[in-house]
């Protein structure tokens, strides 16, 4: 008898895929996009929905209550993003151990309701159980799109581009699992901050739809590695990157020789930088620039689309190959 | 400091509306009823979700993975029949242990999938994670209502009126604790069924809205006593039951007394009955009755509201007052 851990978990999606699978006319977009599309009247729907686990996702050593509420909505505020949509309302569902205390629970919910006010998001039910262990915290968010964004749009000429920095989160994640020592160093604050306070990139998922600028698109949360190929499967593309272009924080290579880390491996295959990922008609660079500098969100092209036989590389300044060993995380 | 289990489940949600509440135009009714109802564009959306949880909900000893994928769907399309919505889309967040054998993944899922089909529902995401420990599902159905039944209309003078039976779940319940022997009793299937297979009333709901015949509605999830206190307190009026009017399946008193059970402590406090409860103006019986024949559920009047001073009781034939003590399940 097969057990999860021996399939994986993309395998695991594909057999619930295949028994859920159903005809729908007001299905636009279902499992394996980062929100589903409805069609509900003569609007546009999107539905998605996100966990945080203790022990899984985060543990209370490294973790502020106040900012876990924040981040169990910008995870999904994210993928709503990644579709090019509008988020509108909430629904968080909690199982809390029965001894935890009222103001840390006051403390998350706090958090949660900041976040919901800087995008615009009311927050309109959900459930509270009793949990036998850790807390179990589930958010969905319903949005609106009138052009949703796919993951499937890329073709092959298509620049590939990048919202602000990468592997930035991880980079926090791992002064976080360091001592004491090397997590409060002053130059380490906005690679914590990107790990525990990310910033969904909701308006620029927003001018990308409105103003047509992007052919697909996907939010970067299991790596840019990972999440480009996941792009480039269902666009049935392949891509080339430059490993020189990928966007790094000021004092991040530093940072990251200080703790001994590859900044690449960081950058390609760390997960949580929530930044959003699309490809673009070559046509559109001066447009994409001009957008996001009125923003104020750095934006950069580090890539192609190619067809879909040369698969997903990064090449390095040489233009070879680089190896990618971790591939993004992968839950099982 | 306080922890959670000294303030109870009614005080912790009102501490979270607190903090959670907002105003927005589009919000027609937030936290508080059995879901959300939203405008969007020219109709109204109902949002719910619900979670159960290994080792609180259900464990694997009394559960069959099949049944359990119908009932997480079951009594989030409840909570939309209790608004008398008509449900559409679902989406499934599900975490569960590695060494959780495929077999009984896909079979929950196949359970999910046959009570979406039965009820016209799409199953559009969900996410899928690692549980450092036992099985976490929780269920988000989006749903519409051109006109949505609350909690909050009963009006003094209306009939309180149930469908189907109560307390046949929590009998159930009782049958599955029980060592085999009674579990297999041929007259206590049909209350392990209501237990284990409960069939949501969608259809009930609809015609209470369609046709305006209920000024208040909610669904029985935590027991007769209160769910109607709690519908009560919202429409800010009490009532009056009648003990004899309490409608009990067959076999039930009997199997009751087998198994040395309260029948009226199952039927009036017991939960996860799943029938509707609401309230209808006097003159509306007839309408009622009719439209329920028609649909072949049972339907009963058991009760009247009254002045909020009175209080919600429960009479018994010689119109004393019955004395509930343990007050239905709630979680903490």
């Amino acid at each position: 008898m097969k057990i999860l851990s021996q399939i994986g978990e993309q395998k695991l999606i594909q057999e619930i895929s295949k028994i859920l699978n159903s005809k729908n006319p007001s299905v636009l977009c279902g499992i394996g996009d980062d929100a589903a599309v409805l069609r509900f009247g003569n609007k546009k729907l999107l539905l998605t929905t996100d966990a945080l686990l203790e022990s899984v996702h985060f543990d209370w050593q490294n973790a502020d209550p106040f900012l876990l509420g924040r981040k169990s909505l910008a995870v999904n505020l994210s993928d709503i993003a990644a579709m090019g949509g509008k988020p509108l309302w909430a629904l968080v569902s909690i199982a809390l151990p029965s001894r935890e205390s009222i103001k840390k629970v006051a403390n998350f919910h706090r958090g949660l309701k900041s976040m919901a006010q800087e995008y615009g998001v009311s927050i309109v039910g959900g459930d509270t159980d009793r949990s036998p262990d850790g807390w179990k915290i589930t958010v969905t968010v319903v949005g609106e799109a009138d052009r949703p964004l796919l993951r499937s749009g890329a073709r092959v000429g298509d620049g590939v581009w990048v919202t602000g920095c990468l592997g930035s989160s991880a980079l926090g994640w791992e002064l976080l699992k360091k001592e004491a020592g090397s997590r409060k160093l002053e130059v380490g604050k906005k690679f914590l901050s990107a790990h525990l306070n990310p910033k969904p990139r909701v308006r620029e998922g927003l001018i990308l739809s409105m103003e047509r600028l992007a052919t697909s698109l996907i939010d970067v949360s299991d790596g840019l590695h990972l999440d480009l190929t996941r792009l480039c499967e269902v666009s049935r593309v392949g891509a080339r990157l430059s490993l020189e272009q990928i966007p790094l924080a000021k004092g991040f290579l530093a940072l990251c020789k200080k703790v001994r880390k590859d900044p690449y491996a960081l950058a390609l295959t760390g997960g949580e930088d929530y930044e959003l990922l699309f490809t673009a008609p070559s046509g559109k660079g001066e447009k994409i620039r001009s957008a996001f500098r009125k923003l104020r969100t750095p934006v950069t092209c580090i890539g192609e689309v190619v067809p879909r036989k040369e698969g997903v590389r990064v090449l390095n300044e040489k233009w070879h190959p680089v190896k990618i060993t971790k591939k993004g995380y992968q839950h099982f």
